[in-house]
């Protein structure tokens, strides 16, 4: 069995070499008598990479190549990736990618091409890099009623926030120490700003409850706005703060799903996961709290994730998996900013008596923190929608907000 | 298509809730036009269950009847469980079991049974209760070469061990709260003496070395000799303590396998795995570390595991799933005496002039706490195997060892 490889960039280039490594154990574990990788697509070339001999920069001849069953998509971006991956549907070979802006744009739309031909698309690596994430909701909570859905999506921004809590560190002082590690780009926005977050969440919310969620139904707010000391009061309250993406089934049967930082549990599982790790937690209604976690980035941790999806491929060459995602429906997505949550909220008042007043109109529990600037205060609320929240807030003429995030039950 | 329970304890009244519960879903999953359980197997009645019509004392019931495709196996213990799958699967019928001590016993020889009858023989609720590892482990990561898998991997000493480090119980209380609690049982010797934990890396290890290990393979050591002063030398240098199933490729392609408490990283995942919660390590070559976090046990977490094989068997009906558990091997197993580690150590001295040799020659860490008592020093050493750290120290006669743990590296 031949596969091909189109993108050779870090992705790419560890599939080539972990299934060079690896090579005998995945053959077998294929159930194929060989298995090798023929072409290797890119518009550059590589003429030091053990690979070179594979080098080809025309798309078609991997499309009209009918010894080639298995194409792994590895370039990103959605042009001309969504283009290409159709072409080889409908040729009738099986696509496996860790391109998650194609999965969250276009998922349902080339799930149901697959169908059609009878082949599979597969995209374990495009949420939580190397993390088993697809397969296990797929197939072993097959049997549960899944409620809720909440990731740690973001390993650059977990980093930050990392840096920010255990170190002090300012946000623009992480997010240049990420950069120079290399686990940011020197464009940081897909990371910061929560859009990768949020392509995997849309994912995951497809995968989970069955219609296809995109990006722009889903609130995203990343980490620009998060102050040192809004991790300080967190803290001190027994919370940690991580980026979330999340995406919670409500009553009549609709979905509240969003990024944003939140506040988690300080014992959680969620709290613990420190620097470029990423964790997924799924609640079902029989199992109650499952957390995946691992590498959720990086070269081998994510190539792990594309060829366990080559040699599903291989074993199921004639059969096609079963995903259970649907068409988008209208409405399905509802408004968070009327679920309701409990909220962080951090604001200076103008004077004590304004200071009461908010505490008794919406404190639960107040935080604190050591040389507070003057005037401000910071406090949990109970469950309150975040449209309520803000009405009873605009209605304390002498409190203006500076924060507000919600405080999740894990 | 029919299935049938065998057993109808707390597990096999959880799969019967289950299905009834999320009956729609699960039959879609499947892929099946209609899913029924038309028969559940137990020496008891129960005139009050809604399933009462359904139950029935004598196996040869299912085994004669053609309509029965996939038999949920729920009994637990070696006979007859052993004997009733095996005719089963000799029948042409698929089994799934939740059944850790037939698996560990028995797994090779039933998968290949399975595989000699084209049907399927899955145990997904062996390990982890609901935690989603064995179908993880075998698809997932199969791109990897596994090197080492650790796991928390009983639930009642997990409870036991939480509340000592927690709220400073000695053991035997911690183990008297559990069995008011319902997690132990009125006898804990299984759960106690590592019984429990040894069955189930014994499977974690098979599937991942593709290798049978037997229980009697495995060095096991439980919780009773903990002392509660050793939980706070251990988190005075900054480590949890767990009880471990530890399987761990070493060089010459050998395993070293054992069931101990160990010394885990403080900040590790492992570290904050509380009460009666299971988590499973799961070291890849690509992938670095994955971490399943879930309970380990209960009624409805177990039957969600049960269930997704029973929709697996139902999907894959014509199909065997391959699993890489070969026939045990001579020598594979090595001893884990012979294996270097860091050790905890405590012990007393006769006098000062024994502690300075002790830490001239062994302690590379010291360990501290308050009230110690006279004499007793605790230490971590450098990697050295047990043989030679019990050599070493014998060597040093004012020295009297009190406890031995090995530190892990997560």
């Amino acid at each position: 069995m031949n596969i091909a490889i189109m993108g050779f960039g870090v992705v790419g280039s560890g599939v080539a070499e972990l299934m060079t490594k690896n090579h005998a154990g995945i053959t077998e574990k294929s159930m194929q008598p060989s298995m090798e990788i023929k072409y290797i697509l890119d518009l550059r070339d590589f003429p030091d990479s053990p690979f070179c001999d594979k080098i080809i920069h025309d798309f078609s001849t991997i499309l009209e190549d009918d010894s080639i069953a298995v194409v792994v998509e590895t370039m990103g971006g959605l042009h001309p990736a969504y283009e290409f991956v159709s072409d080889l549907l409908q040729a009738g070979k099986s696509v496996v990618t860790s391109n998650k802006e194609l999965v969250a744009a276009k998922g349902y739309e080339l799930l149901t091409l697959a169908q059609e031909k009878n082949v599979n698309f597969l995209f374990e690596a495009s949420v939580g890099g190397g993390i088993p994430i697809i397969r296990p909701i797929t197939q072993c909570l097959a049997a549960n009623e899944i409620d809720e859905i909440a990731g740690i999506l973001n390993g650059t921004t977990n980093f930050i926030l990392t840096k920010m809590i255990t170190e002090n560190m300012e946000m623009g002082e992480a997010l240049a120490m990420a950069q120079h590690l290399g686990y940011a780009e020197k464009d940081p926005t897909a990371d910061v700003d929560g859009i990768d977050a949020c392509r995997k969440i849309c994912i995951l919310a497809s995968l989970c409850f069955g219609k296809h969620i995109y990006p722009d139904q889903v609130r995203t707010e990343g980490i620009r706005d998060v102050q040192l000391r809004d991790v300080s009061y967190a803290a001190n309250g027994g919370y940690g703060m991580k980026l979330l993406g999340v995406a919670r089934r409500v009553e009549g049967n609709k979905l509240c799903i969003f990024v944003a930082p939140c506040l988690v549990q300080g014992h959680s599982q969620l709290a613990s996961v420190d620097d470029v790790f990423n964790a997924i937690l799924v609640r079902g209604d029989a199992i109650g709290d499952v957390v995946f976690y691992g590498r959720g980035a990086g070269k081998l941790p994510t190539a792990s994730a594309v060829v366990a999806d080559v040699i599903d491929c291989a074993k199921h060459i004639a059969k096609r998996k079963l995903l259970d995602w649907g068409a988008p429906e209208d409405g399905f997505v509802i408004d968070c900013a009327e679920v309701p949550y409990p909220f962080f909220v951090r604001g200076v008042c103008d004077c004590e008596k304004t200071a009461e007043t908010v505490r008794g109109a919406l404190a639960k529990q107040e935080l604190h923190i050591e040389n507070a600037p003057e005037g401000e205060i910071a406090f949990l609320t109970g469950e309150i929608s975040e449209n309520a929240l803000r009405a009873a807030l605009a209605e304390i003429p002498g409190f203006s907000t500076g924060s507000m995030m919600r405080v999740t039950a894990y």
